[in-house]
């Protein structure tokens, strides 16, 4: 059993996702985003840590399982100006999980789509759905909150390989085709997708 | 009378520099560098943001007096990579003075360079040089410490026009030029510097 908090941090928008883990079953409890569209970046930062240091405190407080947290790792950004200002989002949230004491990890885009959509350059709609499809929600998370569900997900696969058991249940009767020994989407699926 | 802490972070080496600004009077308190040449990133943000809350907390705790924190402003860095570092190394340093509720304030390097040598394109030498004579200082401190307490004195000077009264008495006696109404540091000013 274990509480896993996934974080897609942003300058504008800061999504997180928390999924609770037993065994190989994945439970929805929460998702969200924290908008930060004021102007000074000091106040943008100031919301990102104190949104998820409460949210998170939340459930270190109720809740009995050991809490993991997880968080989208970006090699390159689109140019220095937005890279800095994403590093600053990102450095605010990790800083508010470790001033929790609970351990980061990092995962890729390419490593999170593909524990989420069986193939690393899934469509950002591909992962919303799969994110649906994955936790059997009735609802469609906002973007940037499936984002971090995502990478929650992410997390569940790699540190107790359900990786295949999770595709299995999501892609079962689904069309989609098993190529050495793993999902695979086709383009077919991805237009179901859609 | 005030606290002033001023901050230059970097992903490798994060320096500070504390003051105390009494009226027109700034004295030296502390400075310092945090090394954070681990490996993984989030170590690293964890660091820097404990090792400032730790410092910060001290000050909140004995100090009388209001506590300000100034910080070096980054418009561009060299590529989208060394901006992300750089970025994150930021957002942990303000994510820990807003932690604490404090006011962080943000300068451009050429600000800082302008409140501290007189002009905005000085060499990093020159600051640490400057630094030690506005302060009176009888040792030199590491860079990073020194670009800390340029961060700070520039702070200083804005919040309080103390620009005029602080470059003169550093520079009273050593040759450099009034012109239009501010030392200016002339090619030969430099050569003493260095």
């Amino acid at each position: 059993m274990a509480i896993i908090i996934g974080i897609d941090p942003g300058s504008r928008m800061t999504g997180y996702g928390i999924l609770q883990q037993t065994g190989d079953k994945l439970t929805y409890i929460d998702s969200g985003t924290i908008r930060t569209d004021t102007k000074e970046m000091p106040e943008r930062l100031k919301r990102i840590f104190n949104g998820l240091t409460r949210i998170t405190q939340h459930h270190l407080k109720y809740a009995d399982e050991p809490i993991y947290t997880a968080i989208e790792q970006v090699f390159m950004a689109e140019n220095p100006d937005s890279a800095l200002k994403l590093g600053q989002a990102r450095g605010a949230a990790i800083a508010a999980m470790v001033a929790l004491d609970l351990e980061v990890s990092e995962y890729t885009a390419r490593q999170i789509k593909q524990a989420v959509c069986g193939y690393g350059a899934a469509a950002k709609e591909q992962v919303q759905d799969m994110v649906c499809r994955i936790l059997t929600l009735d609802f469609v998370p906002q973007q940037d909150a499936a984002d971090g569900l995502a990478c929650a997900i992410c997390h569940a696969h790699s540190s107790h390989s359900m990786n295949k058991l999770i595709l299995n249940s999501a892609m079962r009767g689904r069309g989609a085709s098993k190529k050495k020994g793993r999902w695979r989407l086709t383009e077919e699926d991805l237009g179901n997708l859609r």
